[in-house]
């Protein structure tokens, strides 16, 4: 059990951390409190790729106030040459006497590397205080750490009858402002939005970041990825000519239509095809190298369902709009084969709450 | 805006009223608290028909002290003699000052009446303290006062993506223990069970209230009412042979079956057909002239959906499993001919919260 002082400083220093939410990919959110004395001394969160790292900024600010504090830090410090230089020699080179660190680094190969180093030069360290706080700030960026891909969070708008749109296809405002205020909040913090070419032939969306309260200059354009196994997407669809990239995966060599998608400013990657269907995990680990950290899944019942049924789906987030469409208005999700009940798809729901007169379900895969 | 004190004095006198949430029927909970000089010198409620009123069970625990006292009614007490004199007289007889209500007696032909005879006997009388609350405690009194049918609250059993059961048929335990306890105590609080010859073919339920920690003596087993249009429910049912009583609504006049049915146990009453269905509206009317407040629908998607679409629900019990079934699995409603949009069933979400692994989401229709 921690110490209710370490708990308080690590809940400051996950605090400062949440405000790179928006703009530290692909690096992950981290912050850092110096403390001395009982007293803050200096403070610090990591901004942006290629800036300082949170412990950098704190021991900045705290100058020669440092010589002697502890430092909190919502992830251990790096202990290797990156973008920057390590942070264990920083906070080595300035003399404080203590580091705890909410979560030790998700990368199984140097985990512990950096609280070693600090350990050789005689500094204590602790590690584990609001671990999964801390996780919870960065699943995209520790799931690409162990196991080489993003984190999937698949995001569907229902009834209370758990239907997305009539048989017909209509589906437009079934959720309220409120809901879809928050759904561009969550695509700002994803590093990128992925959906099939049957959505933006459907509904031709724009797919991009409009947060309320924050302009373009705050925040990074997700990467629009769809995945389009026979290269159908028109070179005229919106989201083409949207602030931000568009990656296109297929499965198609038709150099024609790559050429007319790459006119249109698109990326095109060619992809192998599974089951007659785009390889999914190999679209993931195409993204994990591209050190895409949270994925936002805006799709269609038959990719939302083969994403799902592929295990790639790590969290649901659901907004449930107070009205009924009946059972032949469509679904959420297509899981063919699903005949038993011991076949069904377990999960565990993390919070529900009120989005306006809409709800927001947050679930994990179990 | 209601005094603090009346508000705290009401709030004690509808925990005293929920003491009769199972035992009550035909009548309505009701409580009742006297105050005299800021003190209680007196509380009772209604247990069961018959049995007297909350005002003279409150009357009679405070003596001679109800004189000059403050009486606080959930319901506006009575003015006509029923099963007990007038409860109006009794207050009267006490010496009670002054009278606060939380709310008028529903029935709005006599609305009112009791609080004018207590003003002509000099009486001051208050009226709408807390009044939602009430009304909450009695949904089924006061709907069959206002409008002659119970209150209608349809009960199912859903995972995340709205589905029933799968299509097999397969649906046994979707939810967990403590989401059937609840549903075992919503059965217990219901004048009625509805559901279909469907549903009894298929599940053969036994539909009675199993509430934990409440035996026979202490709960009515709710009336079974079983909608059977062409009379096939088996003599054999489940629910034929559970205590309490069976009624079936059908439009056969088959003296064969019929008979069966009784020798059975059941009662059977015939009722016109509308729209090739049995006449929904009339088996409402039926089961409001046999005086029960609320009714519990435990039916199929097709009944669960003609109730809806007849506008004879009113509220919606939904328990959530976190799970997915997919999109061949069971809806909730057959809602045919909703078309548009502009045509889909408003609710308003009351409540939603945790019931063990499962949520339960309350709904009242707009």
């Amino acid at each position: 059990m921690a110490d209710a002082d370490d708990i308080r400083y690590m809940s400051r220093a996950l605090q400062l951390a949440r405000r790179g939410l928006y703009t530290t990919d692909p690096n992950p959110r981290v912050g850092c409190v110096l403390v001395k004395d009982g007293e803050i001394v200096g403070e610090g969160w990591h901004e942006r790729a290629g800036q300082p790292h949170a412990e950098v900024h704190a021991l900045r600010a705290a100058g020669a106030r440092a010589r002697g504090a502890t430092a909190y830090v919502t992830l251990e410090p790096c202990s290797h040459h990156g973008r920057t230089p390590p942070c264990s020699e920083a906070l080595i080179g300035a003399g404080v006497d203590r580091v705890v660190a909410a979560m030790q680094d998700p990368n199984p190969q140097v985990a512990g590397e950096g609280l070693a180093r600090l350990e050789a030069a005689g500094i204590v360290t602790e590690s584990g205080v609001l671990a999964s706080e801390s996780a919870a700030l960065n699943p995209g960026f520790i799931q690409r750490m162990r196991n080489g891909r993003p984190w999937v969070r698949c995001k569907l708008a229902m009834s209370l009858d758990g239907r997305t749109a009539l048989a017909s296809g209509e589906s437009q405002w079934i959720t309220g402002p409120a809901a879809r205020a928050d759904v561009h909040r969550l695509r700002a913090r994803s590093s990128a939005i992925l959906t099939g070419s049957g959505t933006v032939l459907a509904d031709d969306p724009s797919l991009t970041a409009r947060p309320d309260g924050m302009d373009d200059s705050e925040l990074l354009q997700p990467l629009r990825v769809v995945l389009d196994t026979r290269l159908t997407l028109a070179p005229t669809a919106k989201l083409l000519s949207q602030p931000g990239q568009t990656l296109v995966l297929t499965a198609s060599d038709d150099a024609a239509r790559r050429q007319a998608l790459e006119a249109a400013g698109a990326e095109v990657a060619v992809l192998p095809v599974r089951d007659d269907r785009l390889d999914l995990p190999a679209a993931l680990r195409l993204l994990g190298e591209r050190e895409l950290n949270e994925v936002m899944v805006e799709a269609g019942p038959t990719l939302a369902g083969a994403m799902l049924q592929a295990g790639l789906v790590d969290e649901l987030i659901i907004y449930m709009a107070p009205q009924l469409l009946g059972d032949a208005a469509r679904g959420l999700f297509h899981l063919p084969g699903l005949a038993t009940m011991a076949d069904r798809v377990a999960l565990t729901i993390e919070d529900i709450r009120a989005v306006g007169p809409d709800w927001r379900i947050r679930a994990r895969l179990k």
